[in-house]
């Protein structure tokens, strides 16, 4: 089993995209377990990070990714990682330079999201690189 | 007012993803107003943007735009088009070259979405655009 964890700074209020992450959530339950952790700031992020054994930032300025190739990142990662990745979901202000220079960043957008949906999108692109993976008609 | 119109193949079915575009819609009453248009699939989308006036296209190879590119872009061709603009979102297998070779295209991201998803992070940017334009702290 896969164990993945979400870092990022507040919490989602909006019902819309709770349900929408369980959606995700609940359709890989049978490859991955998934943790939410959410931290209060920037600082506090920082630190819980520092707990964190492999973590991969999500940043504009980071690796280009399509859907294959961060499956295929995805995949290899999980491997090396010994099952165990955790994500982290950067502040409005974004990432300080000491977190950019101390993890991998990947790159989903050049545009800014709200961190809400960036979980969303990140969660989609997960169940998207296991279905790619099987090679399911979900990615085509 | 600006009269926008979203072309996609296939009916959203998740009520967490309506609810959501739903919020961003009353969040931009003031200023816009949106007309949702299904097609059965991709020939009858291209039919039905023949007939539209001031197409966009959202593709992984047009012209890639940050918010502000994106906002600042858009204010530009809302004005020339007259406040009605009609954005297409890709079938599943993306657009058909003569598509791509006829209207402008704008790339949110190398990532593939689904159509749903797509809509949300479109109508999420054109918020964060109105945002940005009135120099809210929602755009941070």
């Amino acid at each position: 089993m896969i164990k993945i964890k979400f870092l990022s700074v507040g919490k989602t209020h909006e019902k819309w995209l709770e349900e929408g992450i369980d959606m995700y959530v609940k359709r890989m339950s049978p490859w991955a377990q998934f943790e939410f952790i959410w931290l209060k700031d920037a600082s506090q992020l920082e630190k819980a990070l520092s707990a964190e054994k492999h973590v991969v930032i999500l940043d504009p300025k980071g690796q280009q990714v399509d859907s294959h190739r961060f499956a295929d990142w995805f995949f290899k990662k999980v491997e090396q990682a010994g099952s165990r990745l955790t994500f982290a979901i950067g502040p409005a202000e974004g990432f300080s330079e000491k977190v950019k220079a101390e993890y991998e960043a990947i790159s989903f957008s050049q545009l800014t999201f709200t961190h809400q949906l960036a979980r969303l999108i990140l969660i989609e692109q997960l169940f998207r690189a296991f279905e790619i993976k099987k090679g399911s008609a979900y990615h085509k």
